[in-house]
């Protein structure tokens, strides 16, 4: 029995990405062994001079940090970085989230930006059942260049947002909830079919994804399209 | 080839639903023959002194007419009426709708209130992409004994509603909307979902439903149990 | 690596929910840290009083009843609350089940119904597969203000108890069933799709919501319209 | 242009069905032109006898009637028959129906059953929210050796009468409804999912099919297994 | 805290059953604390003589058996039988498989209708993968009052056997698949849809189900409409 | 208001698509103007010295023909070809259906193979419920290098031919049915889930694409790799 | 009988959009009734000097042009303008087609973005199964602030185009296809599990909303946040 | 209580296979107990010479090891084989994956085929966001006489690769994703609606059936139809 994972040369790494989208590549962690995990990092770290992972559990972060002692970790969204420091982050995007259980989602969002040089605003747990606590926040979401909302059940937030600001609202369904609210299934219908102007919508739990293309438009913003 | 539907005795009437219920029968109208139609109307007026048709047609309107002069029609709902007048509506129950096209539903349990002797306010295009114009009309909901909230699309209305009243808001989800609104399930699902309390659901479409619920809970409001 | 999920703010408390709705917040237990759970707990006992938890497990109860003595618990349904005691309970609601195993999702509707002060009578397995046993409790369901209909599989019960009362149906659909029931979906569908008047529905196992709107319901009865 | 139909030698008819199953090849008359509709009416006439047709138009029933001239057609069922008389009718199945509006899909199970041979007892408008009508007959569905339970909307009906007889139950879910009904994918779920013991599920509208089975059970019921 | 679930009075067992229905009450045995266990089996086994539990575990056996040392137990359907002996069993059933796989749901059935009284032919392993070991038995089938066509998959077994015999079929669709088998929707979906006559179709995985019914129709073919 | 649909330059025809795969372009015809029609034709045929047009009506049948008078068309399939005759068929492709309402979807995948080239045995109306029809034909399956099973309802054809042949089977779902056949989909799963093995699965009524991929199996088994 | 729908006062038209979102309210064409549609347009243009309305018919455009001569229409996409002239167009965005069907839907963002002032080019019939004429537009989207990429069937384009440009990339699913389309369904579902970064989606047909997004970020990359 | 599984006579093992279609019976391991498992490897290692299984666990390798030393195992995938030496493989297959998280799969598919005889060129992580990866490949897969495609997330990978080769293409989506993936059934949607030539598709996650249907795929084109 053998168990040669790395002579399947089964990946094909896209060296040119940074150079190509502004965006360097990114370690989705988790089913990914040890050894090669710790591999990656170290890789792409030395390539790249900084590495971003998601979904990362604790032991994956633990075994990340013996090969590379500046990495960090956030428990609550499973974002793991390793930085040299003395990054900047500009412009101003808002993530919002309804509830509280749909903060990892909205810190993967917002860990995500902020790896990618934006600086992000928090506005959680402003769900629209209790519509005046978001009410409260519209001027903070006015000065965004871009908004993700974060929302499962019934994932109404997105329209409210969406008609409050004049900038792209991000929507991220996730998959909080039980019942009829089938893993995120119905949040992402909600989104999809919203009343409001100006809301895309990515996939369930896919925060990673709403940071990148909220990162995208910020920069936009910021200095317009320089590419 | 006979065609003797009548023969068939296919209908068992509930003849004392109204003493059972305090509710009388009402007739759902799509697909029934004219003569039979009629025939309906005239027994069960002779019957109540009254007549509530729900989805009727101009032409079955006209049909009735004929044999009820004193019969009237909301071309908006299809709701079909025999009344004897003098009636008097009591209570409060507010009825929204998210859009303009949502007010055929909305006038079907508006109007199916009214008919069960309900007072009605009506509280239209009020979705929440511009949730301003609804919060202008809060006072007018927190006055009512219950809310009826009919949106389509994304059918977020209900929630914020939700959050803003103390009574039972009955969500009519519509069929509104194209693509991923799947001829109303999506906003069904919203509803479901939501994360507001007091929210319970009908089927889609079903204003008459939500007329009906109302003003069970608008009667029990005004009189206590009485029955 | 930090783990500070007080720092990020991330709730904003609802605090002036009593006042508004005549029903203090509620918290849902699934998922929430030991620590967190009991300052939770404490605060808004201090607070309002009297504290209601959903879904709670026997640990959870553990930690809160170590902060709060006087906390108790009901296994079968995971109500956990806190009461200073000599709450008296008026009205009448009655909560029924389909079967036995739907008992869990009725008895966190009955206990919600009990902590916010209505008098709840349960009529558990009288499922439509004996029909007789449910015609034997008419006259219970008679008297009532509301009605609570939980079941699973098919989820029928709703239906014929909306054909022998004449005031509100809560029609609570549970994940009790196996194959195509599809972790109570089907019995939603039944429900939503009832031939009986009277009838909405919540969503699945969400007994706590319908414990919520009948007590609405209840208080409307006996009260009015007081708020 | 051609259009050679039948020298696509298209069919393999079932010659020797009646003998191997005890039920001539029945003819499903949607689609069928109408050349080929008449000669497939006289060749299975003049092999078996008779013939059995089912949801044809009056179009097609005047076709038919035009070759064979003893032709006889029921509207509401679409049931279309060529006998030559004298058949007797046997044993005791009870068709059962919630609504008025799916008496079409009882009749054309009651029609089928009774061309192949069976007695039939109709049950209609017997739905479960007037629970009090479909006892009031229970003593006639105590005497059949099969109840055929056709239901649309919710699709409750089987499952109450599943409790209350000894026999088999074959449930038809109906496209009756509207809304979350997805055209009686919700009814056929409720039935698939009955709590009640001894029913068995046809496809959604599919009377024929019930009829057949009916029969079969029937025959068994009467003369037992003779093949 | 208490967990008196017996005083719940939760259960309401209906002991006229065996008299109505020619059936005794059965026992669910999936999620039965072990007290309450050992008691309801005790208890109709007072009263009946003879119990049935369906999906039991191996520890449920040994809590029954420590009451009840005559116990009887089937690891591969979880068929948990007491009964005292001396039953004879008449008529004829064949159960069917497409794989071997199916084999747990087929037992359940094929035991359930032994409990019940009918004698039994097992046909396993005949999916229409290879066709010919399934024609291989077509005398075997012949013979039978009715079928049971076990399949999980794609389900087509049930069509197959519908051609071939003349008596009912009960088509039972398995969990059995994986990837778009959906848990066994697939399955359902093929055998509701079947080209064949004389198919009806139980809930997925539900032998027992399945068992019973080809239970009532083996008595009326045996003793005709008795009861 | 102007209607340019051409000058949208809307199209970007893949002019080196046959000698690239060895297939000409072929034209879709639903939906195409008539000018525009007549005109891609005449275009395809200079260029390949023949055109297929799939499902294709009449009207465009004589569109083209007046353009091309050599046009041919099938009116069951709807396929319209330009050819300049001489064309032989070689190798051996069996394409087989359920009932007689398949055919036309049949036809499109014979027609669309003998105008590549293929030599096509048709085997129609050999549906499960009836196997002996099928197991008739044993031996012309037997000599295909390819089988096209085109079967809607329930779709349990394919598995019977895959346990047949040793050849791969092409399946094609269609939306022949009513009810929960869901408009081919639960044929569609049914092939997917295939008990048997070298079936793979086409769109819904694709009997295009079906004889396309089994040309190119039969052009593989005659001539081998040779492009 | 009556038909007031105005005194419904069916709509609380958003009078204050322009100023706060920086887009003028736009016309939802379909269903509005002829005298109702020309005063909107009319009040609408006397308020904003042009008026967008979506998804008219030829007929509203007549009725609309008799009104305001200077109305525009697009037949294709069903745009109907009303616009004072002299509009000049900024900034890069790039519409894009898998193929000739999804034309009218990109036409609908392309006219969308054009009317808010976006400069727009069209790179249509790119679909993925020719993936080299695809590619040949590389550079000309590399161009784009924002690329709308609009495709039907299984919808793959946005992935392949995620691929090549670093700016956001709206996803439209469209409903062209048949059989497991599921009326656009598949492709929005292609579309959210996108493997590719920077890929957003919208609505099914929804080529409004997509050319207001790709406004937004267009003015967001020309002029900054300027609001 | 008995667990005689063997008694059951529960397989009807299909011992003329090989010679009827050219392939050995194959073992599919998941919940085969240990001696079973043990014994069908010995008795068809002894009338084959060799053994095919799928989905083993390593566990499962150390049993059937002990019985037959010269067994081979491959954990990524789980193939079990036990082979006598000496196979030579012909042809030329080419299994292609989106990403590395697909190779279980794809591994599954080229070592049956292997198995099979068959030559197998592995062309892993050329996913469509990346789409020069693919391009690079083209030449490889030119010279394949069948291509398999293996994806998950959004699976596009099978359109692009069938628009770029003249031979079939089998897709197998996986269940690779999360949230709307819905377990691989958008993948299986991608694929079954390609807007691509010569594209079939088999279950989710089913590399077995792809390798099995490549190799007769490649059979013909090596050898013709010989059987």
């Amino acid at each position: 029995m053998k168990d040669d994972f790395e002579e399947l040369k089964y990946a094909k790494p896209d060296t040119g990405r940074k150079e190509r989208t502004g965006f360097p590549e990114v370690v989705f962690c988790p089913g990914k062994k040890d050894a090669f995990l710790a591999g990656i990092f170290r890789t792409l770290y030395e390539k790249n001079g900084e590495v971003l992972g998601t979904r990362a559990s604790e032991h994956q972060f633990r075994i990340v940090q013996a090969e590379l002692p500046q990495a960090a970790y956030d428990a609550v969204s499973g974002i793991l970085t390793v930085e040299s420091g003395g990054k900047t982050q500009a412009g101003n995007i808002a993530v919002c989230t309804a509830g509280t259980a749909d903060i990892p989602v909205a810190e993967e969002a917002a860990r995500t930006a902020e790896f990618f040089g934006s600086k992000v605003v928090r506005v959680y747990d402003v769900g629209v059942s209790g519509i005046h606590r978001l009410l409260a926040q519209e001027s903070v979401l006015e000065e965004a260049n871009c908004v993700v909302a974060v929302a499962g059940m019934e994932g109404a937030l997105a329209s409210v947002i969406g008609g409050l600001v004049s900038v792209p609202v991000i929507a991220v369904p996730t998959s909080v909830g039980y019942g009829a609210s089938l893993g995120g299934l119905s949040a992402l219908l909600t989104m999809i079919n919203s009343c409001a102007n100006g809301i895309s919508v990515v996939n369930i739990d896919n925060g990673y994804g709403a940071g990148y293309i909220a990162t995208q438009i910020n920069r936009l913003a910021e200095k317009g399209k320089t590419k």
